[in-house]
């Protein structure tokens, strides 16, 4: 029996670059002490008033089919937060609650490609972007930005691949790089997107955790509310990652289709989730700005660490929770130089390489351990940087 | 900014048959008394056990990213209790957790069809099937089953749309017709599928309710284990419609791909919900006994009921929380039946119409109201078609 392309096609081939990320798990699995600094994971749980509240909700009773679009509680919730943060006009009818911002980058996907449709990315960029992609049987193209740049985006590059592209997705604040995307480099996407007539996907996910300026949304520079789709979840903001509970917002006639195709492929969100949502949501900016604390501080830690040496470069760590560091003057890649340091010192983080060819060099450190731990791993790393330096 | 293809026809044009329910929403919100027969929810909530069950499981600390196939212990229990029930060795390979049977069914479909492929399914069948296949891109062909076989597939009719098609899906017990497909029936469907080299796709939601003969899983039928990937779904065994919990079993290479696909989609399904199925689960077949019972005893007053009278033809209610009720002697259409009912006794059922061609001049009766209550409905339901037919 033969499954369809699209499964058998669907990572693209080769390695999905998650060695080093396994290795790890191996080593820990066989009794070895890891530091571990690879994925996305806030090293805090749930918090255990919005767990009370699910259990409220789910005892009261909420435990049917929720409405497919979401219960109006929350998608008022998301909309009035969205209008409030961005200015754009926004009411429930923008807004399409899915199970986690997964499902969301899937359906604005399908709702923008049909099948051999390019779909434009940027490289360095998450795991999932390309497969993606491939799962609503659209062409991945992969726009690499440049670590001179700090890996903002140029819009020369973008328009170069945009001809015949039906859409063009973003990540600002970025994973993996810690970039904050500057509004000359939104202004000049969204150029783009009108100019090539693109839907523009942007990922919003870490739109709570930014260090160094502000947060922009595309979706309210003049003319692109109505082609842009935001992505928006429960996960980073709320430490809510297992919970899977994201957005769409988008123009109402779309929202609208994508309330068909939610029909189809989850059929709504667990209403004790969504209930818990708006509990978690209530608590307002203080309680999200405490879910980001540790890792401002930690960006502090690694600021004064890496400020005393001179062998690895800090891409200016704008926002999210991760640092994306330069080290090229170890003459090492990143798969090479993330390896030896499982190897030698147990600690992991992820080769620049698992997230495209653009970040080759660089490796990507989760800020997700305490704040003692993550220093001394961060001292660890830069010594083992600076002896293999002076090797080369 | 134009939509995808696929998002734009998702529903494939024209009523999608709900214009009953949702006029009976109307009356309700404008606050008419309506007794609603129309959707597949138990009149139960989620047992409270369960319930406090998940709040331990998240006030525990699951609360993180699970595992994206499912959490070990999930996937055991589900692998055990299908070989248990079906025979058929199943380990937790075999095994994919999804966020409900409607994600499942449409991740079957990504895994079979590619864009442009035929996907076989019989009508009357449930609501989203097609547009769960057109979600992939692929072409949905109905196969008419015949009121006059109790809705019972024939293999030859199936064979007849076969050539080149890629999938069939089936549903046994049958959501809308209450039928349970006959070993003849399976074996039939078996042969067609080996023959044309079919995947079959067995949604098996309502396995637990079954009042006639036994469940039989198409996947225990030799040589059918290598091509059938069966649905599975907390929901309606265990009243857990809103938790979201579903599964995909199917060869391990296939489940696998789906892993992979499950990753790009929707990145797995809450550990605390998870937990509490492991635990619900666990309470075995008593409770799934008990859960179920409610459905049985209506059924038996549907027999009582209809069984004093001679206009209302009942097609056997063999399995599931539907009755099909030929109405053809009013000599009216499912949809006017409904409608005049609906208008007259404020009485929402389903139009057959509404779940395809094949059930035309019948209406589903959901068995989802209080005994006295479902009594007094189908004792004015069968009043009404009897003066229908007088007049008629």
């Amino acid at each position: 029996m033969s499954l369809s392309q699209r499964m058998q096609t669907l990572t693209g081939g080769g390695s999905d670059g998650w060695d080093v990320f396994i290795k790890a798990r191996k080593m820990i699995a066989a009794g070895t002490a890891v530091t571990e600094l690879t994925i996305g994971e806030h090293d805090i749980r749930t918090a255990a008033p919005i767990l009370q509240d699910m259990h409220r909700s789910a005892m009261g009773g909420h435990t049917g089919y929720a409405m497919v679009p979401g219960t109006d509680a929350l998608r008022d919730m998301v909309a009035a937060r969205t209008t409030e943060r961005t200015g754009v006009p926004t009411t429930r009818d923008n807004v399409l609650i899915t199970p986690g911002g997964q499902a969301a980058l899937f359906a604005a996907h399908a709702a923008a490609c049909d099948p051999g449709d390019t779909a434009l990315y940027l490289d360095p960029y998450y795991a999932t972007y390309p497969g993606t992609i491939r799962g609503v049987s659209a062409v991945p193209q992969a726009i690499a930005t440049r670590a001179e740049d700090a890996f903002q985006p140029r819009a020369a590059d973008i328009a170069a691949h945009a001809e015949g592209a039906r859409s063009l997705l973003i990540n600002s604040p970025n994973n993996p790089t810690g970039t904050v995307y500057s509004r000359a480099t939104l202004e000049g996407i969204a150029q783009v997107c009108v100019d090539h007539d693109l839907w523009l996907i942007s990922d919003e996910v870490y739109d709570t955790q930014v260090w160094e300026g502000a947060h922009l949304s595309p979706r309210a520079l003049p003319g692109m509310a109505e082609r842009t789709l935001v992505i928006g979840s429960m996960s980073k903001s709320h430490a809510m990652t297992g919970s899977r509970c994201g957005w769409i917002i988008g123009p109402e006639e779309v929202i609208a289709h994508l309330i068909t195709f939610a029909t189809h492929t989850t059929y709504g969100v667990p209403g004790f989730i969504q209930d818990a949502s708006v509990f978690a949501l209530g608590q307002g900016p203080a309680f999200e700005a405490e879910v980001a604390a540790p890792f401002l501080r930690r960006r502090a830690i690694a600021q004064r660490v890496l400020g005393a040496q001179n062998t690895i470069g800090l891409i200016p760590a704008q926002g999210a929770m991760y640092l994306m560091l330069d080290i090229r003057a170890t003459g090492m890649s990143g798969d090479d130089f993330a390896n030896a340091l499982l190897d030698r010192h147990h600690i992991a983080v992820m080769p620049g390489e698992s997230f495209g060819s653009a970040a080759a060099g660089h490796v990507r450190v989760a800020m997700t351990i305490d704040d003692a731990g993550f220093e001394t791993a961060l001292r660890t790393l830069a010594g083992f940087a600076e002896a293999r330096a002076r090797a080369a």
